[in-house]
């Protein structure tokens, strides 16, 4: 059985020291997977063309971005086309074999739909329906392992693919993996020593990733 | 020996069935790789990005794009981002298991970045240095093996990875394959029975494709 891959999610913010994190990647000998994220260009780039970006407010206090399909074609041009792109470039330039996907790619992240989220605007709670935002079900690793498999280092970003067929945006990191919980970096030049283990699901989020007895050896398998 | 795919190359200008393209694709038992462009798209985000769009003329007639970095990022936007993911989406609305790379992901097309391109404006000829322009060298088939065996359909697109590390535009075709000349699709909903097959080099051109004796059963093997 493979090594479980280190996994390392890479927030989407602004001022991130993204080149140390590239450069510790690259240098690793073990198996990685890394997960990222961009918001702060795809606000850049949506505004620039001139389509506003929205958020909303759950009643728990979770705030998501407003995803009509505009906005998913945004997020696969910003995501997927420059930032991924950027990364797998910079790694590439650091001889690290890196291979860019995104959820949709291969079925990566197979994700449910919502049919509505629950919103609050100025105290009054409403359902926002035909946004495209689903929660991933399943995780194809069959793909990854393929790819780990024979050298190759993955380096994955949404938007994942929806069970309707349309591509999703998810707002809470898929539950990939287990075993353990994503690495989430948002500081500076010292990782990964001091990268703290967390994940930017909300404490009181009732979707716990699925866990394995072994975790330091065992993949989730794909639904 | 693995049976070889075939090879569909579909232009990137406007007004294209691709719908027609991708649904034969997707209905297709043979094993097939999917070669893509997207000037048209290119020439309206880059126009509306404030990034105009320019092209030059070699002394031999050939027009191509002026590929400055912002170009270049352009690229991978509107290519892998935007076209590339769209094409992955409807082939996988399809049943189609389609993975989009570009050239950068996993060394799938090594180019030689050129040091300058000959130019004629006005009469006039000159080198144009700087260009993020290469001439792919050597394809990672064992790659697009890897992902053909274990089922998936590779859908590819531009940049290629220079020598010098950087993301280049190729304008021409990647010598991909041999076995035989890419089909380019330019036309509507009778694909593939009345696809022409013919390249978009042109007859002058110097850089033929590598053939191999036996077309119908071998890959050309990585450099």
């Amino acid at each position: 059985m493979s090594v479980a891959p280190l996994v390392v999610k890479l927030g989407g913010g602004a001022n991130l020291d993204v080149d140390a994190v590239l450069r510790d990647l690259a240098a690793l000998q073990r198996p990685w997977v890394l997960v990222h994220g961009g918001n702060a260009e795809l606000n850049e780039v949506s505004t620039k063309l001139g389509h506003q970006p929205r958020f909303v407010t759950s009643p728990s206090g979770y705030t998501s971005r407003v995803t009509d399909l505009e906005t998913i074609r945004l997020i696969q041009m910003v995501y997927r086309g420059r930032i991924n792109s950027d990364f797998v470039l910079r790694l590439q330039a650091q001889g690290c074999n890196a291979v860019g996907l995104s959820g949709i790619d291969g079925r990566l992240w197979q994700a449910e739909r919502k049919e509505a989220i629950r919103v609050v605007e100025n105290g009054r709670k409403f359902l926002l329906r035909d946004d495209y935002t689903g929660k991933v079900v399943s995780v194809n690793t069959d793909l990854l392992r393929l790819l780990l498999d024979n050298g190759y280092r993955p380096v994955l970003t949404l938007p994942a693919l929806a069970n309707d067929g349309s591509a999703v945006n998810v707002s809470r990191p898929p539950p990939w993996p287990p075993p353990s919980e994503p690495t989430t970096c948002s500081s500076s030049a010292t990782f990964p020593a001091s990268c703290a283990t967390s994940t930017t699901r909300p404490a009181s989020s009732p979707a716990s990733p699925r866990r394995t007895s072994n975790p330091a050896r065992t993949w989730p398998s794909t639904a």
